[in-house]
């Protein structure tokens, strides 16, 4: 019998978690159970919910209150196979009942079968782009906001020219008349197959997808036969069942790449919510992105070590479901790149805004100097006056450069 | 100069609150603006996001910390006309950004007028069921997930023969083989039809919309063909955006009951996610729900009275935008009739499940109860054995009568 196994974390008044982990488990299925007829529980055994684990987290106890970790399964019986249901079903009502997290939705094959996952995930983007032994390069437009399309497609340029492999649209750069999504598409290409010739690298536009949500698909369609990379996409502004759909549509099938936009609201809290590596990890590959943006664990807007990193492994752990490039985001800058690589290995992409356009030879610099940064630390050469590059330099005087600790 | 304001409240580690306020407001809109050249200054200025207020709350401050409120001003010429980008300026990256929760959003007249609001709002029910003085009554349909068809229609018709004004489905019901929404509208059409025939009453049916998001619309215009009454709607396991569309399908043109389902994960903290009063108020009046559940401030998964009060307020204030029911759920029996119109008035719906079901009569009996009990508060009459009828002695036996203090 297919199943989808949530995980809550929980402090309760309830003096018996195994009482409480019951009341869930009936309480989002059948109802009730023991006071049942028998020939009623036959009727429904394959609709009730079941308790599966129940630990008591003793090191947290707060006074009077009892904290553990609840595993309730859920029979797929009882809900359609797509996002919205499962998460009804698993933490809908119970959203609303006290201190309590959704901590994982453990899938079973049969369900994970339902969801498309990644289109192109890590080793489809690696073949769109050629690069096949690094971390990949983004950086972010800077500033855009009432800007004409003139200082937008000098932006791209001088990015382009850094060597970055992606450029991504500031998320909230929405449809305005001076730079609408088709110039910026159209345009854009232009400067990019420009940058190409001149150099042979050839850097991938993600461009922000937004709107009204049944309006989606033939903006993307649209953007596609204007000749689109990629589609950049604020998941948590619209929701996960939208990206899946985004995905499955054929006559898309661009890359996306999942903003982290109004995420926090759901992941922040310890107590509330749906944990980082859920939302921003498991449900969005599931759904279908091919990279997911998150907060780094280096900048101001700093996000727990612990909780980065269980985001990238929900992204990229081997499942039937393709890998999705985990994007961790703000704060970056070319010295950070020996931690992102520790952090983070090959299979990322180093994401930066500041860190590229703050650079004393601009953006061009700041491409080169990340370049510069990662083939240092791929060579396992250490970095010194003698071994770095022009703009590395330039960087590290900037920003300074961290060197790993040894593992 | 059309605009948002959004109200946030904050603990912050920065020492000075009117700095972390310059700072969103930048950074949220042109990015930078002291050190950018007086002609830029003038391009961007109708751009540049604006500290409206500042406000330090010192009775809450923590070891350390600075805690306020902020008021800040986004220009609509920065988003298009949609939740998704609205929430994505106002708390996008914010959102991740801390200890800082969205509290309000005050839009503007012009603003105000891109979004529909209800299609029939509380004036409109009133006049679909011919119901003007006093309360809606509603009751919800009990542990029916793994039943058959028969079982469902039965429970629907025990409900309606005791008067009830609406019945909801679960929230939790999916398309399932036993009860699809097909057969759910038309036989249930059937049932309510002969109750009518049989007392002259007539009751709605609220039919849970669920599914794909790019589907929901022919599912729900299906379901108008067929006769349903009003779509539940998981709003917050799809997204607002998704509601408003639903509202402003001219095929459909059904009303649409929000279920608060998933919400919690947003609303729940204190310190992160939006407040109850944004969300299950304002921005489910403005994209057009007709009803909004919410937890009561009475049973065991009770939310603050003053939370609940702020929800209320949004749904009712007098705007140009049409009220919308207040739904307080869970916890509801005929004994806290007094109460809840002391807190909400006549324009609410008074919501039950084992307050209906749970009656010594049977749902009948809980339906007749909750009309005996509203029609003894609205006359004055205190309760005694003398003036409430036996339903409600019935009920009041279990559950007792919570008399309201004078005011
Ligand atoms: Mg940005
Ligand atoms: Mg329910």
């Amino acid at each position: 019998m297919s199943e989808v196994t949530a995980v809550y974390s929980i402090i309760t008044d309830s003096s018996s978690l195994e009482q409480k982990a019951e009341e869930i488990a009936l309480g989002l299925t059948v109802g009730s159970w023991t006071n049942l007829p028998l020939l009623e529980q036959e009727q429904l055994k394959n609709h009730k919910g079941r308790v599966v684990t129940v630990k008591e987290v003793d090191e947290e106890k707060v006074s009077g209150k009892n904290v553990g970790e609840l595993h309730i399964a859920f029979p797929a019986a009882n809900f359609s196979k797509d996002i919205p249901a499962i998460l009804t079903t698993t933490f809908g009502k119970l959203s609303l009942d006290g201190e309590i997290k959704l901590v994982d939705l453990k899938f079973d094959q049969d369900l994970l079968s339902h969801f498309p996952g990644p289109r192109f995930g890590i080793a489809g983007i690696r073949e769109k782009l050629q690069v096949f032994d690094r971390p990949l390069i983004m950086s972010i437009f800077k500033g855009v906001i009432g800007r004409d399309l003139d200082y937008l497609l000098n932006q791209l340029r001088e990015q382009a020219l850094g060597g970055v492999d992606l450029v991504k649209d500031d998320e909230i750069l929405f449809e305005n008349p001076l730079t609408p999504l088709e110039k910026r598409v159209t345009e854009g290409k232009k400067v990019l197959d420009q940058v190409y010739e001149e150099t042979g690298h050839r850097t991938l536009y993600a461009v922000n997808l937004t709107g009204r949500t049944f309006e989606l698909r033939d903006r993307a369609r649209k953007a596609r036969d204007l000749g689109a990379d990629v589609l950049l996409f604020n998941v948590f502004a619209y929701g996960l069942d939208v990206l899946q759909s985004l995905r499955e549509d054929e006559e898309i099938a661009l890359p996306i790449m999942a903003h982290p936009a109004v995420s926090g609201a759901f992941t922040s809290s310890e107590k509330y919510g749906l944990s980082h590596a859920l939302l921003l990890g498991k449900l969005e590959r599931l759904a279908g992105a091919d990279f997911s943006l998150f907060p780094s664990p280096y900048g101001s807007v700093a996000l727990d070590r612990d909780k980065v990193i269980a985001i990238k492994e929900e992204l990229i752990k081997k499942t039937q479901i393709k890998s999705v490039f985990p994007v961790p985001s703000a704060g970056i800058h070319p010295g950070l790149v020996p931690l992102l690589i520790q952090d983070f290995g090959k299979d990322c992409v180093i994401n930066a805004g500041g860190g590229v356009h703050g650079h004393p030879q601009g953006a061009q610099g700041g491409g080169k100097a990340f370049h510069q940064a990662i083939e240092l630390v791929l060579s396992g050469t250490s970095f010194s006056e003698e071994t770095a590059a022009f703009e590395l330099q330039e960087a590290v005087r900037l920003w300074g450069w961290k060197d790993v600790v040894a593992k």
